[in-house]
């Protein structure tokens, strides 16, 4: 028989795998102060502490697959490891806190280039009260940087698994734009983006390479406020709602007409803007359930405002299912990001 | 002016800029509840959480520079990564409890033998109550694994600071046999050990693969009773204790015949036997300073018994002082690990 490769299963189902493997160990002498609440499967660990609800989560980023050294600034690429890491822990409602920082360095690196990576780092964990207390460094070729963020939550943590249905899905800011920057990033003559303007052009391009910082005080505003479910948009719109769902055992309708697609890109045709709103990942935007009144209620507060793009409906065959202006199953085809899997 | 590259200052120097630059940084509305006790420069970072002191440490391996992929077993790789984190929380007199585990894996690489790598984690993680919650994938050739762990004391933590002058220096177990096992990995026909019996090259070939589990049992024990500085061998006996000298502010004085050899190692001369026990990396043996008389009670209840072998003395142009076996300064020459510059 035929050895498995990574490429032949892919990413998913090897993570699930490896839970299966996690689930049927047995540590010994678990503390039971220290009660977990959710692990593998969601966006961080969640556990109670005496006195505190407490998170942990990680996230690499890896020359040549999340970023190239060539066209990339070193502070960008920090910037950008740090805030998939605190859009992890805003996906929870928590407060980010202490983290841990692993570099794989080129020994041929400049020294300048690895502080300016820091700078980028500390500068994206500053704004919220996150602090670096420690890290591990090694030779690695290509480089890698790796961060595990320890955080906190005040009130109940948002899950991936408590969407209801009958609640509206909303979802914070705008999207699409990061997959087209990362698109015209690789390739500036890209027809589907010559009708941009130089400023959008801009636009796009900050929004993949240097993205707001994650949506913290939103995260903690809905969790305040009675929402349940969440999950930052790390591999795009589509794949992160179905994640949710599948987490939820519901499905979701999704009405293509009321995606939130970033401005920049209001020149594109419909289908194209609704593609890129599907499936552009590092949006570091959150998708949450809740009963619709209570997401124009949010809106009053939240620093970046939400829009409210379908509904949770009861499991059906798919986990999402698009529709169109018509009201009609659309028919794109909608790819989400696997590691091993070439597209 | 040419700029500096990372071979040219090499891993220590690049510690000891970055921990400047975090120094400076001013992270907003940082939490006051969760107070900060040590961060970069010992082997975890400590705070003080409501109720209880709370740990988080990372370590990573990467393919061809910690391991190689041809001639270890997948689970012995993850038997180590995760023993390198256990070593640390030991290394703070804590208990370990929750990990993620971020992997950077080969596409071309067997379903099976990632989940046997994982299986190696868990064997080494079940045997102190720690469990892995969550973790993140990437593609990345070579290879890597990287843990964080995070974990908590219910006394006092150990730390590299604590050090005293007029304390013994003690060491658990014994220490030289994992760098006489990787050198035989890599040369088997390496001369400096033909008069090794078969039984005692495995022993030494073990000892760099599967190292015991940390010291977890000893590190609580010497936290409890009122050890309080201690570091993990993790880059060598000579080189781990510098640092704790050196975070302490003091120097050590070592006595070259006091060192506890592996025993497989006995047939090698006196001066080799030394050189293996002063730059053995990986050993995962605490290294702990206390009154004399603290040791010799405390090895009454050490599950692993620990020697003197030398004591801490007011700071000198040395961190450590090696001493011959007529009490004259040694002149053996002693290398530590870095990870830039080439030897």
């Amino acid at each position: 028989m035929r050895q498995t490769k990574l490429k032949d299963i892919g990413e998913f189902s090897l993570i699930s795998a490896l839970q299966k493997l996690v689930e049927s160990s047995r540590p010994n002498n678990l503390d039971p102060k220290f009660h977990l609440i959710a692990s593998i499967g969601d966006d961080a660990a969640i556990w109670e502490s005496p006195k505190s609800t407490q998170l942990l989560t990680t996230d690499t980023v890896v020359e040549g697959v999340h970023y190239n050294s060539i066209n990339s600034r070193w502070d960008d690429i920090g910037w950008k490891a740090m805030t998939a890491n605190l859009s992890d822990i805003a996906a929870m409602g928590g407060s980010p806190l202490y983290c841990v920082i692993s570099l794989g360095l080129n020994p041929d690196s400049f020294t300048s280039d690895i502080l300016s990576l820091y700078t980028g780092i500390l500068e994206a964990s500053n704004e919220y009260g996150c602090r670096v207390v420690g890290g591990d460094i090694s030779r690695s070729v290509p480089e890698f940087v790796n961060i595990a963020l320890f955080g906190y939550c005040s009130q109940k943590p948002l899950t991936r698994s408590s969407a209801q249905v009958g609640e509206s899905i909303a979802v914070t800011g705008t999207v699409g734009g990061s997959l087209a920057g990362l698109k015209l990033l690789t390739n500036s003559e890209d027809k589907t983006f010559s009708a941009l303007t130089k400023l959008e052009r801009q636009d796009v391009l900050r929004a993949h390479i240097r993205p707001h910082s994650a949506r913290i005080h939103e995260g903690r505003k809905l969790a305040s406020t009675g929402v349940k479910a969440a999950i930052d948009i790390s591999d795009g719109l589509y794949a992160d709602l179905s994640r949710l769902c599948d987490a939820s055992n519901v499905s979701a309708k999704v009405h293509q007409p009321l995606l939130p697609i970033d401005r920049s890109l209001k020149s594109l045709s419909k289908r194209e803007q609704s593609l890129l709103a599907l499936q552009s990942g590092e949006e570091y935007e959150l998708i949450y359930t809740a009963p619709s009144s209570l997401v124009k209620q949010l809106n009053n507060s939240l620093l970046t405002s939400s829009t409210i793009i379908g509904e949770v409906i009861q499991q059906a065959d798919q986990s999402v299912i698009l529709l169109d202006e018509n009201n009609i199953q659309s028919c794109l085809e909608v790819n989400g990001w696997d590691h091993f899997i070439k597209e």
